[in-house]
């Protein structure tokens, strides 16, 4: 096996079992005696596989009866957009946290539709850190209010659920969905890019609940409607078919895991692992604030930036790739997603270590 | 091997080598240790990736320098607004050639957006032919002319280029571009969903004159604006990356092949085949004009469509799959784009003259 760690922060890392049988079952896919990619989206057999697949959705996430699920295209940067479209107005506005580069541009497709407030930002202070439940600046009357729940680039995560009273909550949760329990029935409408912990890109993941199709203008694009997604099951036109497969495949998985509850536990100790080790030395450094820690992405940097170059040559061949932090930040990142094995972060640490033993 | 022939009209068959490939590089691509799906979209080895396949369409369809290619998402369904949003305004009008259902999803969301004249419509003959040029009524004012290269449910293509003038040709070839050779310059933009001719769905390609960039109106939501994708070379977010590099896999088939020019001659013969077999008996009918007939998607009806099912049932048997027709027409239809075999139509003939003899 010559497969890397791979840290990458998307498109990431999936399970390798799921790979296995992707490979497998290439050309030939069950009864098919084709590819699961070239079949027709109305034939049984994938209509069977979109719905075992929303099925396996809701049993792991406990999505409630009153709550449509899709599998969409154009990725979170189209939800940016979408979500304004369809639930806001231009008499009306919406409060939007600021937590990082995707929430900023959120932030700024919602100008496009509606009034926009900022319920907090933590721009001021690099966004290190996720504010508390004490700041958040809400407008009872909004149209809702978004927030990312974790920020790929600044490695952070919320890890509460804000309480927005009666409004509708509504989340990008694009790197850290099923990643752990979420009590779905607190918001309006989820969404999230595929690519990080579900699946290849260019499949959208949304939740959104019922009563929120309502507000749809019927004047916009038909592709832009909520409702009409929900109405066709997500076949309005040609789904992202294989995508959609190989998301049910990493379903299928997360539940032989154990569910996400079981998921998270691991995650929870990866994190952990890499963190205290962060914690341990001043040869790195962890710019998030501590109880605002992403355990998805775990960002740090050298003490001397000088070393950078050879970190990342030393990590590749040790056998861990796609280390370099974002290109907004700097330093390193490592993606630690369900698909990243225990021994992947034990192999960093072990690393790290011995990399800074050299340079001690 | 107990791979069938696929006459599925879309998601369709993909080359039995190409499929190959993908499987055999699914765990570790190149030096990548990883899959294609599991790399950034900003690392070298994918951004080579991408530019290959763009070079390899620019060479295989003679793609002018002032013309840009996108690989984006959602579909034709999405350029439906698409192109209205960004070429069309509330003050101006657009033509559309009404060939079929596709054509009228694309008169219906450009609506939206301006005004729409219809240009020709072969609606009141369902379909079964497409107009001529001299019966084109074209408003030389018209922000761009649409129409629809080739009309999968109905079994028509356009085998010529409407002569607009000066006005910007705007074309839906999701189901026959890289069929054959194809005059870019001719046209202002072109648009292609993926899952035909190219690759698995949830890639959709786009060809577009650089002067039309500029009619933009900057208040589109970002991922809408043709402009941004051609700014950030299709990577203002996450592409499709896996289907773009299947894509990328297809366009070197089809430079292996001998190009469009090769494939042409072989998809001709392929028709002409089905076309001339069904033209010597009463038993079958084809209901397409006789000079409109699709080389892509050959649509017959048996005499008796009691006999259908059995049809359906015997070519299955046969190693024959998806040859139903589309709901909204009924009857068959065999849809053999460049990734069918001769071999595929030759089965086919001989199985429906079998079948004939047997019912006569």
């Amino acid at each position: 096996m010559s497969r890397a760690f791979n840290f990458s922060a998307g498109p990431a890392a999936l399970p390798e079992s799921v790979l296995v049988q992707v490979r497998d079952e290439l050309l030939e896919w069950k009864g098919e005696r084709a590819s699961v990619m070239e079949v027709s989206h109305r034939g049984q057999a994938f209509i069977d596989c979109a719905a075992e697949a929303e099925r396996d959705l809701r049993e792991l996430m406990g999505v409630p009866e009153d709550y449509a699920v899709l599998f969409l295209q154009g990725g979170a940067s189209l939800q940016f957009s979408m979500v304004p479209m369809n639930l806001l107005s231009a008499q009306a506005s919406a409060d939007y946290i600021v937590t990082g580069a995707w929430s900023q541009k959120a932030v700024k497709e919602a100008k496009r539709v509606g009034g926009v407030k900022i319920a907090a930002s933590t721009e001021g202070e690099n966004f290190a850190r996720i504010p508390r439940q004490e700041e958040l600046k809400l407008d009872p009357n909004a149209a809702y209010v978004h927030y990312t729940t974790n920020n790929t680039i600044f490695g952070t995560e919320f890890h509460y659920i804000p309480d927005v009273g009666s409004v509708p909550l509504v989340a990008d949760t694009s790197s850290d969905m099923f990643s752990g329990p979420m009590d779905v029935s607190k918001f309006g409408l989820i969404y999230a890019g595929a690519q990080k912990n579900l699946a290849p890109a260019g499949l959208t993941l949304v939740i959104v609940r019922d009563d929120l199709l309502k507000r749809t203008p019927s004047s916009l694009p038909t592709m832009l409607q909520y409702g009409v997604h929900v109405e066709n099951k997500s076949m309005y036109n040609t789904p992202p078919t294989y995508a959609v497969y190989i998301a049910g495949l990493v379903f299928e998985w997360l539940l032989a895991q154990g569910g996400v509850k079981a998921i998270e536990k691991k995650n929870i100790a990866k994190a952990a692992l890499l963190y205290d080790y962060l914690d341990t030395t001043e040869f790195y450094r962890a710019p998030a604030r501590k109880i605002d820690r992403s355990r998805m992405n775990v960002r740090f940097h050298l003490h001397d930036e000088s070393l950078d170059s050879e970190f990342l040559v030393g990590a590749k061949a040790a056998g861990m790739d796609q280390l370099k932090g974002h290109r907004a930040v700097g330093g390193m990142r490592a993606s630690i997603y369900n698909a990243m094995p225990r021994e992947g972060v034990e192999a960093l640490v072990a690393f790290m270590e011995e990399f800074r033993r050299r340079h001690a």
